[in-house]
């Protein structure tokens, strides 16, 4: 069984659309239980009389961290916010995993505040369609303002990631505004030295074509607010071009527990996918591969 | 007459890609003449045959800038460069207009030093044919490190480039991570407060997504990094979606003088697509007009 604490008041559409996705994702998801994070009179007025199939439960949390707050403020100044309430409930052993479409901010906050965090920098990852395969990019809006050894740390992650998913030596790159070294501000050219030196396989700079396209690389190194303009920009020029909706759910790398985190404009289809990306996380232990490939990757020190 | 000066080695198809965007250029603009700026033997060969309408003619240029090489480095080392020459042909009043297909950085150096500027900070502009309109993007990568004056000047040169392309009152946006006030990085809240005092009618902050789709500003501010980047992906996440190609033709704003560079993969409807633009922006009198609409918007000088 995964037990997934979901955020019952994150979102533009909550709590309607966060419950209609819980009662999705327990149908689909056979060993799937949600506990429904939130005001418990919301949560049982809008599963009753709904079939919940025995797996959705309501866990008390009275209040709610706004997407216009500053998140580690808010946090500290709200114990009971759903979101933290969720992080707390994976710390106990209560949940497997925090499914938020609230905050990204809010949500790592929660996280390092309870769960602690496998490296000093944790990012977003989102996974793009691209048509060469899949590429993870990173990080997508977690940190915003970067350092090279922040952009250092998201390409151990997502390598890491990467790798847990089942691509043998990922091919990490770095996001630039051209393919030749040399290529970009000082902060690119810091990193581009960080990442030639680290334990991954670094195929240099891609260009933002490579994000949508794919085939240059299977994960791409970028700061969060750069990463989080493109994910938005792909997803803005994919529904002009008639393509649909892309899935936009991320995946808070480098913190001490699953933590996904779906767009604040989420529909119920989109609650339910979050949903099951963590559950896969869980079942996968996705934390402990991380950690795992992480600290075989960690330099010797020398003696 | 308007008359092009081209740059014969720009791009990854040159030179028989910018002779070909010439030839057909000259057919369907029956005002334009172009200068092929190259080695003469080199543009001879091509032209020999063809049809020129009697519009084109090499003009001797024997040094080319490559994509690898710093821009304002290579311009002083190499003063008989393409583009160079072309940009002086413009400063001597014997072209109206550059078209380079070659490096931004090479245009941009070479424009500036020729033809001087209107603006501290010249930009890069692109126009993305958005869901709601055509939006103005910029920088595209003309600067590589920006500070929140810069994003400033970029705001002034956009509304100036907009209105004088017929909008009214253009709403200008500042491309952050959030549409809330106070979101984004230093640099983000820096430009905020500048933007908001600005001569211009500033809405504030724009997402990924409003790039693509429009309708929430007619300009988009932005530094060159995450404005060339954004572009980029952009194309990639429409050739993604088949959505075809988009035109990528940018317009560098706040130099003396009418320069419009396209992209290094560019082919021969693009370099023609490229010459349109630049005869369109000679008989508009865009420069002229840019510098009219800032200098009238000049703060009084305290007597």
């Amino acid at each position: 069984v995964v037990r997934v604490a979901l955020d019952l008041m994150g979102g533009d559409h909550a709590p309607a659309a966060v419950v209609e996705g819980a009662l999705l994702a327990v149908l689909s998801e056979p060993d799937v239980e949600v506990l429904l994070v939130g005001p418990t009179d919301v949560a049982d007025r809008l599963i009753a009389g709904r079939d919940t199939t025995g797996r959705i439960r309501p866990v008390a949390a009275s209040e709610v961290v706004g997407m216009d707050e500053e998140p580690a403020r808010a946090l500290r100044a709200k114990p009971d916010a759903t979101v933290r309430v969720a992080a707390r409930l994976v710390r106990d052993g209560e949940a497997d995993a925090v499914v938020s479409t609230g905050s990204t901010g809010a949500a790592l906050a929660a996280m390092v505040l309870t769960t602690g965090r496998l490296t000093a920098r944790p990012a977003l990852a989102v996974v793009i369609p691209a048509v060469a395969g899949p590429v993870v990019l990173l990080d997508a809006g977690a940190t915003s303002e970067s350092t090279a050894g922040h952009l250092l740390q998201h390409g151990l992650l997502g390598s890491a990631y990467a790798e847990a998913g089942g691509i043998s030596e990922p091919r990490v790159g770095l996001l630039n505004v051209g393919a030749e070294p040399g290529k970009g501000d000082q902060l690119r050219k810091e990193a581009f030295a960080a990442l030639s030196g680290a334990p991954l396989r670094f195929v240099g700079n891609v260009e933002g074509h490579d994000v949508a396209l794919g085939g240059k690389a299977d994960v791409v190194v970028t700061d969060g607010f750069t990463g989080n303009v493109v994910l938005k920009a792909i997803e803005g020029a994919t529904a002009r071009a008639g393509g649909g909706g892309l899935p936009v759910t991320g995946l808070l790398l480098g913190v001490g527990g699953v933590c996904v985190v779906g767009h604040g404009s989420a529909r119920a289809e989109d609650v339910a996918s979050c949903i099951s990306v963590a559950a896969r996380a869980c079942r996968e232990d996705l934390v402990g591969r991380i950690a795992e490939i992480l600290g075989g990757r960690r330099a010797p020190v020398p003696s």
